[in-house]
Formats: structure tokens, C-alpha cells, sequence
């Protein structure tokens, strides 16, 4: 899947100001095929430069990256989220609470592509949740979206951070084994909450939340959808997987860690299922921001660790260690990581986009 | 079982310099029933006073609890534990690592009741691996063993601190339900370690740990132990429970949480299973060191938290909360938190002993 | 200073739902001088039972104290703070934030005492800054302030939580030895910010904040009242010490560590200052709040420690520890250690309250 | 200072397997200049290849760096820090403590020039505590050294990561006013302490420890010592300024963060200040482990934090935030922020290596 880029594509980040609005800049400021024209973001930060609408009123500069901002949109005006320019624009991402997707996204969907971090649209029935690499085929599923709605454009919704993880690891492990079960522990960086109502120190230092509201039923939806087949009527029947989550969060900043009890219909091995793993073949290495390698898996059992390992390979690949014999379910049990805020937020929807500009649905 | 001490019964606390060693001083310092006569610990240790004793070289005393030494203990000179006058001692309570268990609980049971925090026993034949208001009946296995062995006194040691709340909460679900299959992910503290060899700060600031050595082994083996049948043979069988378990080591000091997923072989509701924990009657509520409820029961989604929740009722109840259907293997999930150091440790050694002399067995 | 309360003080807790709230709460309900008649809070509460007000749209019981909401209050209906009926109350506490505390604040003094925890009066020319034992004797100053103001109650705020360990271990100093410069370096609690607006955990997991807005100036200002004289008009000269702070956040959930430097007029030595600290007489020692030691000392290097040391004494103690020698200012260097959310916040305001009914200022 | 390097220097790291060691390896393992021809450690380690000389006996493979082991490394044999053929190498960099570097280093110094992370020989008259940047005049003691000790080689030692910083910052302040005096805390990472005995988890969590044995005294002595003027006989004469410091551990994982009240001769304004760290000019700007800026300024307050900024400039820049007039001792306050395991370990001996070759007094 080579591709060239004669021109870079015209982008904007709706939702500019926020953690995960942050982060899009980070990860587009050098990017080979896209380019940010417009930040976005509420009424309330349109007018004012990206530097200043990021600075509350006791003069904080509420910019939460490990680089400083990039010298390109320091000074640029941040625009309305709600009167874009859309035809001066090739995608739009989002990085918006869900009661604005529902409001914005169809807008922006009608006339351009939309890749989105919400979850406002995941489950509609003629929307992808895309994982290149994972459910490639259900690109397939755009054409039918802008047939239904009369758009031009299309909404595209990246799954949650903690499905990603999930969904990536079962992936191999349903083509190859057949997956019956999967009962899964999360332990959720703190990131992953954002700012506004985000995570207080308090709740976590010394302590672990073994609750992160419907984050639960996320997951086990999500999962079922991602890993489901593409009818030839355009609709997805989901997995026949009984998955069954416990959600937590734990002090960390960033990276997800999961436990993963897999029950399989074929019997497997630890060596097959490692094998797996390993010899398992994304569609879209060639991709700019995809991962080296789609799984880093661990010798050592006492990794992926969430501070040494997260950012390896980007942030983009899955880690994957302590592969065991799961004997009470039959199958296979592992730890997984994965960066929460990489892989399953902003770079994991650049990474989306690139898939569907290479197979020519983004033009 | 109301139980009326007249005198109290003299003890040695062997290990008394190290971590749970210390437990057990705070833990007994005004014990109804029991008074300390003796510390012991290695031969480097023994002839200082206890304070001397654990102080480093660069001065530091090595006192890790919350209150101070107390007053009764600080100058009290230290025993050889290799060279223990067991003649005036009623019981012991050992606080030793494995291989010193090894040899030295032996001596100790040939003479005395010996409760034992150590794992070097827990697996043996004539051995119970007692919990007083879970497994009380195995006590009856304490004959046998002194009859097996020639001995006057007896080993019991308590199980590992993370099957300690899985094992709780395990037993009313197995009475009512009868448990079929357990998958259980904990996220340890970091006490559980001890301090030599204990868990760096470097390892769980912004991180955990995804591996305990030797740790889920443990937790499958203890657990079908205690909630074996005592045969008429003075031998357990074991349950007949697939226990499958992933342990992690989580940036808190005190108290692990358990993410349990049990599949039961009758059908279970969540108002069953709430009703089993609520009712369950523990046999050995009047002892000194029972916590009031046996189970502390959360509705609150977002407990139970090691922080807020791991000292109430003195660290003894084992808190369950999140209890929810568990469809995948039909049962019933929920999150557990006991205080690994309490009763997990220390205290929960002492109460054992005092079980066991409230039934006569110590006398 | 021996008191008799025959019938408990009705009181008020104005800001009830909030975490300073909360914590009037616990600290009140067992308290033999004050009973609380009245929760209070913004009209968004009032008409609903505390436990109610408590809620959040997801369903989370904002409570956050290490044990559960006392039983007297969990029902109580929660009074709107904009229309308390005065009349049947004896002291109001109030744990709001400065503005509302300046519109609501001379409402209640009009009528009542009014104990704050706000700093938004502390700076006028006749509030005391009162500290029973530090600055007991600026409690005459209430007189002055009702006559200037023409209330029948009056206003004393406690100071802020850091100026508090600073001021507490000052007093001897300046009493003995003159102070006549301090430098301070805060590592302060992350609950002190409260919990609207509170510190994120992203803000402090494997990170520190150097920086916490208008904290210097409120030390630096509250320092210098707190230790000034009283004169014969009624009005406070400051005390003439340069006192220069740096704060910042650290990952610690209660107690504020504060390493100090501290030039004196007269030559002191360690010994003397150590004495200085043991022989320190509160004039409050037998109030019910009061620690049984206004200081604790600490010999090891390694203490205080906020985890270990902070809830000793009620968290009402000062801790002191590493005294010794200042040769660059000349005088003394220090690290004390005290409980902002106990002895800097609503148990320290309670302790007020105690004093002036003792002193007969509160009838 | 342009250097051009023909061939690669051969270089030995002692202390090899352990974290500092394996800094250097990180450090080195593309460095235009040097190359590792030699890992060295303990005899116990000696012949095994590097990875199994960091195998423990449970399997962990101890190694804590955020990347693998670079691959030409993992094979290489351990050879006998006893027994080296220092014919074969131009550089020794150690890594060692204390009593080793006492033995060890004299021997390697005797033949060649020896680059030291341990304090053993900091202090000595005839050796330099050098600073690129900050004293580089001090090199030229090494000739005395040389001829002191009929040495071909010499032992060069970096300072304590925590002078590090604190020099580095007083460098331009001294040079513009004068400084008179210094009152530092610091909060230090718990990477400084290694992991042999390093920092226990249950000692910083939700805590912080208030003393540091020896470091103090360390900072105080090496900072006059850095500051100082070399004479024309060849010895330094000790900075005329008061430094008193408190040094604290808190829990963060790298990156020393310092508060600074600085009293200086010259009266300084908060514009000069901040002009004199901006217009700084090092000069060995030019070397291959140079920062880019030698000051990193920050105009936010809420900077410099540890864990967003320490990494910045390759962890070799200082971070200065918050200068504040300093009233009370007449100077400037500010705080700073250096990374302990980079330019204060491994990388800043490399950095030294780096000058003395572009010196050519390595050769």
C-alpha cells in the first residue's frame, strides 16, 4: 500500500484547546500528507489566538504536551467550531465531547470527511468504528453511510482507548483460534479522563477507582462491533463473543494496561498463540503513523509496563506479555498495553485517516 | 464462643524486626488475651535492645509503622530465634522468610503452637491453611498433624495475603451457589513485599507491574485448599474450582483489590449474591480481632478504594463492592478489598490464635 | 483554663457538601461543646437530604472522609445559605469559597460568631488572625471589630493552612530569639486545593507543581499579623520579620511538609531551640481539639513524613524535625509537618471556637 | 570549539550493569566520539555476556532503561573491573560507588584518563570538580594532578546531581553580581539513589522523606569548590558565599527540582537576572552532548515540572522558572530543574570527556 501525496491535505482540528485537541497538534505538526489550516474550537475561544485561548484567567497556559506548542499555531486565530469554512477544508478531526459531536459532526459529515474521538456515533448501524489493521473491510461501510444520509462527507469514530487495546490482541487471536470469551481487567491511566472533570489527584495517589462510568459497556460493544463481519448488506452482525469487563483506574499518567482471559473454540497453545501474534500481518505497515511493529511482544514477565513501554514505536504499537495457558476458560491469557492517548486517541485517528486516504475514500 | 481469658498467654514474635514483624507488635500491644515475652530475630540482632536493633548504620531506625515503638518494646533485649526458651512461651508467631521457616518453625511446633505468616508449610498434607469464620473445621486437622509428627505443639500458617480476600469473599458464594470457575486479577500494594527486597519506587511511580513471582500460583493452589472438604480422613480435597489469576503490583502502600469474575452451577442473581455476603454469619465474631461485619458491602459504584476504605473496622473486614451478573461464565462479578498487612499479615495470624484458643486448641 | 459547657452550642456549617465541609462534619459529630443543627449550602442544595446534595448526575456520593457520613447528617435537609435563620444558632462555621464567604460572611457576624475557614477577611485592619496558642491574646480585637461594625457577632478567620505550621513553629522562635528572617519552601497536599478546580492528577503523578497561585503573599502577610503585636488602639503592628516563600504541590494527599530557615536576633543553638519547642506552654492545652502536644519532635532525620507522621495527635500536633544550626542567616533550620485539612482547616477553625467560648467571647 | 574526531576513542564503562552504568551505554551507543569497547563490573559479573550479568536469580533480566539493551551490548562479554587491560582503551568512565571508585580508580588513573560519577575523589586538592561550561578553567589542575601523583592519566569527577544544577544556575549570577549567599531545598528524584538499597515505594508514596544522608553537606562543599578560583599555584580557593541547604526525596522518578533564595553583592533586578541566564554563553556549546540553550527559561510559574520538561534538550539543559526579586536576603529567588540521571550522571561525564578531548587533554 505505497502511496504518494503530491499536495498536502487541508485539515482542521475541532476541539483545538483541549488535552486531546493538544495532542492532534503534536502529532500533525510535521506529518507528511497533512496539514493543520484551522484550529476550531467553542464561541468562546474563536478570536483569540491558539496561545491565548489556551490561557485561563490567572495567566496559565493550559498546554499539557511534553514539547512546547509548535511555533505554527502559537499565534494562529482560533476559529469557531461552529461556523467552519468547510470548503476550504479535506478532513476534519474532532476531539469534542459527545453532546457537541452529536450536534457538530453531522454538519461537518455532510460535506467532508470526519474522523471523530467521540463515541456519539459509534454504534450507529451504517457507521465503521475502523481499526486499519484490525477491520480494514469495514471501510466498505462508507459509501453505504453517505447513500443513507445524503452526504458527501462521512463520520468516522475511532473506538475508546481501552477497546483499541483489546480489540487489537483478540484480532489475530479470533482468525487464527476462534475467540468464545474474554474477561477483561482494565487499569486506566489517568489521561484518558482529560481535564474538565478529568482525574483528581486525590482520588488516585495511594488509591486505585475500580469504576470509570460506561466505560464497561463501551468496551464490551465496541469490541463486538470492531471484531463483527461486513455483510454484503452493508451491516455488520456483531462477534459471537461473551465479553465481560471490570474497568479501573490506576495512578498512572499514560497507557492503558489490561489482563485478558481469552476463551478459544479451538484449542491453543501458548507458542501458537505467541505465534500469532508475531506473524501477524497488518495491511497498512506502510502507513505513516502506523507502528513498526503491530504487536511488541515481552519475554520478560515483568513487562509492558505502562512508564517504560508506552511510548515505544510512537505510542502506536500494542504491547503484549506473560502469554499463558488459560486452562479454566481453554484458551489463552496475556497482558496488554497501550498508549492511550497515541494509539487510542489523536494519532490513532491521523493513523485512520492515512488508511483512507490510501484506499482513495479520502480524496 | 464467648471466651473468657484469665491469664494471659505468653508470645514470642519471631522476625520482630522486620515489616510484619513490627505488625505484629502494634497488633499486640493491648491484646486482651496475649502478651509479647519475647522478641526474637536473627543472631545479628540478638543482645541489642529492639531499638538498637533496628537501626542502620547511618542511624536511621528502621520503624516503618504509623505509631510509634512502643513504650514496652523499645528497650526489651532481643532473642536469638535459633535459641528461643520455648518452655516459657504459650505460643509463637513467626514473621520469617521462607527458608528460615524451614528450619526453625519445626523446632518451634515440636514444642508450641506456632502460627505462621511464612508459605513454607502451607501446602502440606496434615497442614491447615486456617481461616477462622471460612474453613474453621480444618482446625480439626491440628491432631492429626501432632500425631503424624510427634509433636507437641503445631504449624499453622495463614494463607498469602491475596488469596486471604479472595478466599472471604469465595466462601458464601460456594455455600449458597457452589463457585465453579474463578478469574481473578489483583492489584497489589506495595507492602506486600516486605523492605528487604521490597518494591522500588522507581517501579511504581507513574507505572505498575504486571507480574509477582511465584504470587498466582499461590492464590490457585491456597484457594482450592481452604475451600477443600475435610474428609473424614483428616485429609482436604480440593475444591473442585478452575482458579485462574493474573496479579499485578499497583502504586499503593496498603490494601489489594481484586477484580473477581466467578461462574457459579446454580443460577445467581446480584440480590442473591448480595444477600449471601450480607447474611453470611462468620462462627468467630466475638474474638478480639474480628472485624464487626465480615464483609463490608459498597453500593457506591466508585468503592471500594484501597485509600479511603483499607482501615475501617481495623483492617479486618474484607470489602466487596461492584457485585454485578456475570454473563460469560454465569455467576456473579465483583471487586474486593483487603488489607494485605492486617488482616492479610499480622493480625490475621492473631486471629488464628485466638480461634484457636477459644476452641481449646491452644490451651 | 477548665470548661464546663452544660448544654451543647447549636452551630451551623455553612459550605456543608464541599470537602472542608465534609470535614466540619466529622470533626463535629461527637464534639462535646458543638452540635450541628444546621447544614448549609448554595441554593443548587438546599430542600435535599445531605446524602442527596451529595449526588452527582452519574450517581457518585461525593463524600470523601475515610470514614461514612455520620448518621445524623446522612438525612438532615441541607438549609440554603442565603436565608439561615439566625436565631436559632450560636456559632456559624463557614467553609465557602472568598466570594461567596464576602457576601455571606458580615450576614451571619451581624448576628452570630462566625468562624471562617476563607481568607477573604483576614487582612482587615480588625479581624484577628487568631491562633489559640500563638497569638491567643489578639482575641481582644473582636470587641473593637463588633463596635466599629455594629454587629452583635463578629468574624474570625483561621489563616490559611500553610501560614499555619509556619506561624506555630515561629511563636517560640520569635519569643525566645527574636526572628528576624525567614525563608520557606512549601511541599504542600494536593487537598488543599479542595476538589472544584481541585489538583489533577496528571498535575502531580511522577511531577510536582512549583507554583500555587496567591499562596506566597497569603503566607508572607498572614505571617507577619499572626505574629504582630497587639496595641493599646486595638490594632496590630506586624510583626518586623522578612519572611520570603516558595510553594509548591507535590503527590501527597494531607499534610504539608515546609522546610524552614530562619535567622534569629539572639544567638541560638539547637539545643536551645529544641527546648524552645519542648517547653513551648499553650495557653489551650485542655480544649477538646487542642493535640496533647502543641509540637512533636522528631530526633530522626528521616521525620516527619506527611504519610506516616500527619495524623498523629488528632492531626492537631506541629511536627518538628532536622533542627539545626542556620550559619548563613544565623540561627536555626527546620522541616515541620502539619495537617492542612485538620489542624490548617476545619478542625483548627473548631478549635477557635472552643477558645472563645472558653474566654467567654462566644456566649 | 570545532573538533573533529578521526577515530572513535575506545572507551570502558565500570559499574556497566548497573543503573548509572546503563545510562552510559545509552548515552554511548551512537556517540560521534567514543565507542565501547570494554563493559566492566564485579567479578561476580565478569564473563558472563551483558544481558545474563543482569539476570537475577527469579529470570528478571534488570534492566531499567526506556529502550532494550542496543543490541551490540547484549552479547558483549562482562570483563573483570579488577583486571583490565587498560593498554587497550583511551577513556574509563565509572560508574561505581563509593569504596570501589577508592580502589579502582587510582589504578585506572594511573595510565589513563578516568571520567567519575563518584564522589571518592571530588573533594581532593589536585582535582578538578569540572564543569563544562560552568569552570572550565578548572581543567587545567589536571596537569598538576598528573605530576602530583606520577600519573599518565586522571581521575576527573563529575559533581552530586544535585550540585549539578544549583552550580550550573550560580554561574551567571556569581559572574554579573556576586553572590554572598544561598538557601536551597530540594525535592530530589528517587533515580539519584540507584536501586541497590534505592528507594522503597512505600517510602514516597503519598509521602515524602525529609533528609537525604550526606547530601547535603555535598552540595554545600562542591558548590564552593566549583565556584572557586583556581590560583596560580594551581589550587582553588573556595567561593566566599554562605550555601545551607535542605535536601528532601519526593516521588518523582527523574528530574531534581530545586527552590533557590539567592542573596548577591550587586543589587540584581528580576529583568537582569533573567537577562544573565538568557545571554549565558557556554562555550562548549559546540560539543556533541551540549544542550542547545545551557538555561531553559520559563515565563509560565507552573514551570519548570519534572516530568513534563525534564527530557527537554536531551536532559542536558538546566530549567529556570519563577525568578522573583528576593527581598529578604537582597537578591533573586527562583527554582530549577536538571535531570539527575542525565546531566547529572552518565551524560554529564561524557559531556566532561567530550571538553577534555576538544581540550586535547584527552588525547
Amino acid at each position: 500500500m505505497q502511496v504518494k501525496v503530491e499536495k498536502k491535505k487541508k485539515v482542521a482540528v475541532v476541539g483545538a484547546t483541549g488535552i486531546a485537541g493538544q495532542q492532534f497538534l503534536i502529532a500533525l505538526k510535521d506529518h507528511p500528507w497533512f496539514e493543520i489550516t484551522v484550529l476550531a474550537a467553542s464561541p468562546r475561544s474563536a478570536g483569540k489566538t491558539y496561545e491565548n485561548a489556551l490561557r485561563t484567567p490567572n495567566g496559565q497556559v493550559n498546554w499539557w504536551q511534553y514539547e512546547p506548542i509548535p511555533a505554527a499555531f502559537r499565534n494562529m486565530i482560533v476559529q469557531n467550531s461552529e461556523e467552519l469554512n468547510l470548503k476550504e477544508l479535506d478532513i476534519i478531526f474532532t476531539a469534542i465531547d459527545t453532546d457537541a459531536a452529536k450536534a457538530l459532526e453531522p454538519i461537518y459529515a455532510a460535506e467532508k470527511p470526519t474522523i471523530s474521538t467521540a463515541s456519539a456515533f459509534r454504534m450507529e448501524a451504517d457507521v465503521p468504528l475502523l481499526m486499519p489493521g484490525v477491520n480494514s473491510n469495514h471501510a466498505a461501510m462508507i459509501a453505504q453511510q453517505q447513500k443513507n444520509r445524503g452526504w458527501k462527507g462521512f463520520i468516522v469514530p475511532i473506538p475508546n482507548c481501552t477497546t483499541y487495546g483489546l480489540a487489537c490482541t483478540l484480532a489475530p487471536l479470533h482468525k487464527a483460534f476462534g475467540v468464545k470469551s474474554v474477561l477483561m481487567t482494565s487499569m486506566q491511566a489517568t489521561s484518558g479522563a482529560g481535564r474538565n472533570g478529568g482525574v483528581l489527584a486525590l482520588d488516585v495517589i495511594d488509591n486505585l477507582v475500580p469504576y470509570i462510568p460506561k466505560e464497561e459497556e463501551k468496551v464490551e460493544n465496541e469490541t463486538l462491533k470492531i471484531l463483527g463481519e461486513l455483510g454484503s448488506n452493508g451491516q455488520i452482525t456483531d462477534a459471537k463473543i461473551g465479553v465481560s469487563c471490570t474497568c479501573t483506574r490506576v495512578p498512572v499518567t499514560d497507557g492503558h494496561t489490561e489482563t485478558v482471559f481469552v476463551g478459544t473454540h479451538k484449542p491453543v497453545t501458548v507458542e501458537q498463540a505467541t505465534a500469532a501474534f508475531r506473524e501477524y500481518q497488518s495491511d497498512c505497515a506502510d502507513l505513516p503513523s502506523a507502528p513498526k511493529n503491530f504487536f511488541q511482544l515481552h519475554d520478560d514477565p515483568f513487562h509492558p509496563q505502562p512508564r517504560i513501554d508506552r511510548d515505544s514505536d510512537g505510542g502506536m504499537t500494542t504491547h503484549v506479555g506473560r502469554i499463558r495457558a488459560e486452562k479454566v476458560l481453554g484458551g489463552i491469557k496475556y497482558v496488554l498495553l497501550s498508549h492511550n492517548t497515541k494509539a487510542g486517541a489523536a494519532k490513532g485517528a491521523i493513523f485512520v485517516a492515512e488508511y483512507l486516504l490510501a484506499q482513495g475514500i479520502i480524496k
